[in-house]
């Protein structure tokens, strides 16, 4: 039996069952816990270290629990899960494969960069929907020190950051996903192309990475027909301060008018002024735990019915940069929704 | 409407209707063209810079050439193509990312290690048979001399390489997938746990990876309850002499002999005396250029009609084997077979 086509325009596709988001779960360190989403999460750790005894060694720490506990808050054993869907910004994916071997579930290892929640997430729904999967999980995370560490300067060297540095996450979040019950549930996928305007200063992600976003938002609202105020809610994954106005103003030039319903995780998860991070939080992690707290909540409370998650990615290297490349993006959209039936299970 | 499930055991899905690989195309260095299967590639490049100034710009002109003479082999357009799955061992996946933004092609990047040709493969496969697409294309890459500055040491450094040490293959192998036509065609998947088995010695990546794929392998026949011998041919990716001989005693302990129909692309692409390989070839350009050339065409000249294809990942960082850590290995099994119905289209 073959299914009919799910295709509809050039980068979208429209879920036959719409796969449920059943858990999530988001642990974050203790800057992101003092911040202003802090009492969401659910899980502040207070040593970012995790006792362990190097910072790569707590990221996958860090990782392991979370999607440890989001299994467990599903009721169910690793056994059940058909398919984990994870990467982090890591050299070889260093965090992410090491907790990986302590599970026992059949692994795929992604990157994209900053954009791997929702790159894990279209994944995760698509196993599903196309039969080959009962239970998934999507799950992705970052830590400031490690990050630190590979793609500027360790932290003993106390260099000055940019004001349009962000400053990474030190957070992880993970996504259940399974095909009954009355959750949020994925009903569209629309996956980005890498796109590259020229932008060099690795030190300006936030500008490399908004017309990424809002090529794959604009092609979304396209190739689903839909106007940009269907959504109660439009969240990027890290552009901070200075991408989210740059997103804004490149969208208000094609003709579409965000700004009451536009939020940015970057730019959410900390108070800059206070805390010192400039131009906001950035990582895998970063909209990974706010979505998987924040937003979820405001969909499993109905504040919001319909959510367009977008994880943006700079996908540069410390080796691309000083070979003088330029910055390339890629940001990939997940429709949400939360069509609450009362209960029908 | 929902289709039926697909699982068969704990790692294994079957496809409902086995994706066609309709084309693919290998590009590979001078050395890969002077070993024993310089003439299977398609294409042997003569300059391994390829008028680049960097190893790293001259994989990703590798990865990108791949890529576009497969869709062209295929007479089709880029536009036709709906994800391209790709990934490569630099650090962010420089090479790859790099060249994708000169796709029009939705972009998922993903991180295997050497496993990447059956890890792209395999999901390539099941966004056709999930109904999502109607072409997709599996690609990977790896350069000799970036492995080396990124992994080991700069060649000026002249560093002495162990017995067991492994080539790194300048190649790139792309395949590309769709729904229809007399080709060979992808009918099972089996997705690979994480594993480690205590192995530290990274001059020493076959040990490391032959108990995943051993794993997998075993995994896969069980599932499948297909005995050994169902297959005409069992490839591994990259295990070089070394970890072929492991694989092979490791299965014979589990009652699986299949020393008359294993191969390991690795171990098939030098000459390790003539050469100086020492142990053999790895590198995600490995097993892609091997499965695209040599073992496609063995397909398509019908010398073999069933084929279990698993490439092999050594999941560490210069990081990670720096903090004391073993190495995990992954592999992920594709099943391939072409029951050629004589030219029906």
């Amino acid at each position: 039996m073959n299914c009919d086509t799910k295709r509809i325009g050039n980068q979208t596709v429209k879920m036959k069952n719409p796969p449920k988001i059943i858990t999530t779960y988001s642990m974050v360190g203790p800057k992101e816990g003092e911040g202003p989403l802090g009492k969401y999460f659910h899980e502040v750790v207070k040593d970012d270290t995790l006792g362990k005894e190097s910072y790569e060694k707590a990221e996958s720490e860090l990782f392991y629990q979370t999607v440890i506990k989001a299994i467990e808050s599903a009721s169910l054993k690793e056994e059940d899960i058909n398919y984990i869907f994870a990467g982090d910004l890591l050299n070889q994916l260093t965090s992410t494969c090491f907790a990986a071997r302590d599970f026992n579930i059949p692994f795929f290892g992604l990157f994209g960069a900053c954009s791997t929640m929702t790159e894990s997430l279209s994944l995760a729904a698509m196993m599903i929907d196309g039969g080959f999967a009962d239970y998934t999980i999507a799950a992705t995370v970052s830590h400031f020190s490690s990050s630190e560490r590979q793609f500027r300067f360790p932290l003993e060297y106390g260099s000055v950051r940019k004001p349009t540095s962000q400053w990474t996450v030190t957070g992880a979040g993970a996504m259940l996903l399974g095909k009954e019950g009355n959750f949020p549930e994925v009903t569209h996928i629309t996956t980005g192309l890498v796109k590259d305007y020229g932008i060099k200063d690795s030190n300006n992600m936030g500008a490399a990475m908004a017309p990424a976003a809002v090529d794959t938002i604009v092609k979304h609202l396209e190739d689903t027909g839909r106007g940009e105020k269907y959504y109660d809610a439009i969240v990027t994954g890290d552009l901070g301060k200075v991408g989210k106005e740059i997103t804004l103003q490149l969208l208000e030039k094609q003709g579409y008018n965000i700004r009451d319903i536009y939020y940015d995780c970057g730019d959410l998860i900390f108070d800059d002024e206070k805390q010192g991070t400039n131009s906001g939080g950035s990582g895998c992690g970063c909209s990974a735990s706010v979505a998987c707290s924040y937003f979820y909540g405001k969909l499993i409370n109905k504040e919001i019915k319909k959510l367009l998650l977008i994880s943006t990615g700079a996908l540069m290297s410390p080796t691309s940069t000083q070979q003088g490349e330029s910055i390339p993006g890629i940001a990939h959209a997940v429709s949400i929704e939360f069509n609450d039936n009362g209960g029908e299970k």
